[in-house]
């Protein structure tokens, strides 16, 4: 792994964060605490962008940020993000095996390798926990749920907006094609409009998630050819390029291939989901009107603490 | 492992709980979803004790639910519970390496060896994190601080009352041994009388931590004997004894010795915990009251939803 760098300016912001108390070292890369103006912020967006998706009639469920391994088996991740994948080990042996484990750290050396697999991993999107749950036939007007969910992804990285943990305000929408397409269709527009209603510049690009290898370049060429996944931009890291806070993907019959959730006819159903990257659009409100939460302009104030 | 067992009665009770949308089931023992209403009760509860902690002085603060792989390596966690941990493997190989992991899951043999160790892991006890942020010389009151936090072990059980991810509603003190000394007589009060203001039979014993081996049973008789470990217990599950659903810690120097954190006067600080586990709390909630929490005492509802 090459050691990530920062430009003095993306250096200087992620400093300047720390100072204020709004972000709190912790040492590894992308696994910071946060101070108590930062949380105000990203419960803040999150009451606020729920009470938009509960509005348009999703029911709340709630998934812990640890999942079944199988869930990655089945959809492929390890072809596709391997190297982003987060999997819990643990030890399962003897004590005779366990006492093995402190001189290893006693001598700086890793100790992975004495813990064994688990059946859990780090969840990789807020959106996984929730398909296996829909297997079998759907009911008739398919499922709209919202949740808020931890978020891994091993890449460490000193930009403020690249954590390794993160948290998502998701929504996720199962059912016919035209139903989950009609749901896209919408929030391309109202996930856009949340962000630019809290005083965000924000702009739409087509996307393709980060494939792994030489491999991954045809497959991130598909999905942008397809327009399966939209990102809603803002400026964050300064003398950056915008950062994606939201994104919105139609999966098509992915899912439903993979849990064996059926329409009525027993074809697939279609998914598609939708969620904003609190922490990016915390680091997105912070960049834009200042550090100081109470500064900010009054009608931005008046939708986030209402 | 052996496999998990639990009585009808505790099948029952989960299944009650399932039945009700309360949990839902998502494969893993001890990793369940949750639905709307037991959510809705966990977040009363946690604003419930987090507004008398914040009341006794205690500033918030926050950290995710992954932490510094060396916080459990200085603390010596591996030695008392390497059964309990959870680390956080990755990939982070070639692309010929790459693929030797799809094969292994087709073939459902563990790919576990293809990965390697992270700089993270899961949080075991939600004060840990918040330590090694203290370290160098306390301010002349010591730290006082609340979060609430994921928290993980990997003891896999059919019963609710045992998740290997849960949350907790935690308050750390670090001081002089003076103060710290008072707070934990404090919250050996105040802990207590939050669960019984709520309507939970509370009983408070001594208790000990589940340490690994032959070896653990010397370290649990010590801490047992020094009184450091304090557990407030409710009936939860049909049938069994009482779970504990929060636990006050004294660490006496442990913890600052590890990080660094000393006193005015150079010598090293002492530091206390009081947690509360919220779905253990919740659980205990919907079994005094029924699992209909609109039905429950106006007394109680009216403290949970003010």
């Amino acid at each position: 792994m090459t050691e990530p760098t920062a430009t003095p300016e993306v250096r200087a912001f992620h400093d300047a964060l720390v100072a204020g108390g709004l972000l709190v070292p912790t040492g590894p890369l992308g696994a910071l605490g946060h101070g108590p103006e930062f949380e105000a912020v990203i419960a803040a967006f999150d009451a606020f962008s729920a009470r938009a998706i509960l509005g348009g009639g999703a029911a709340p469920i709630h998934f812990p940020p640890v999942i079944d391994r199988a869930i990655l088996e089945r959809t492929g991740y390890l072809e596709s993000f391997p190297h982003l994948c987060g999997v819990v080990h643990s030890f399962a042996g003897s004590e005779r095996e366990a006492r093995a484990i402190p001189p290893r750290i006693a001598e700086g050396r890793s100790w992975g390798d004495l813990l064994a697999q688990t059946d859990l991993v780090l969840t990789p999107a807020a959106c996984y926990p929730f398909y296996p749950t829909c297997a079998g036939t759907l009911p008739p007007d398919g499922r709209h749920v919202t949740l808020l969910g931890w978020v891994f992804r091993q890449e460490p990285s000193l930009e403020p907006t690249r954590m390794r943990a993160f948290r998502v305000r998701e929504a996720i929408r199962v059912g016919t094609p035209d139903e989950v397409l009609a749901w896209r269709a919408e929030w391309l527009v109202r996930g856009r409009e949340l962000l630019a209603m809290v005083g965000l510049p924000v702009e739409t690009d087509v996307a393709a998630d980060p494939f792994f290898g030489r491999g991954g370049k045809v497959m991130a060429a598909g999905q942008l050819e397809q327009q399966l996944k939209h990102e809603f931009l803002v400026p964050v890291l300064p003398g950056e390029p915008p950062t994606a806070c939201c994104s919105v993907n139609y999966h098509r019959d992915k899912f439903a291939q993979a849990f064996g959730i059926t329409l009525a006819d027993g074809t697939p159903a279609h998914t598609a989901c939708m969620g904003f990257g609190l922490e990016r659009v915390a680091l997105a409100l912070l960049r834009t009107h200042g550090l100081d939460r109470h500064a900010w302009p009054a009608p931005v104030r008046a939708l986030l603490w209402p």
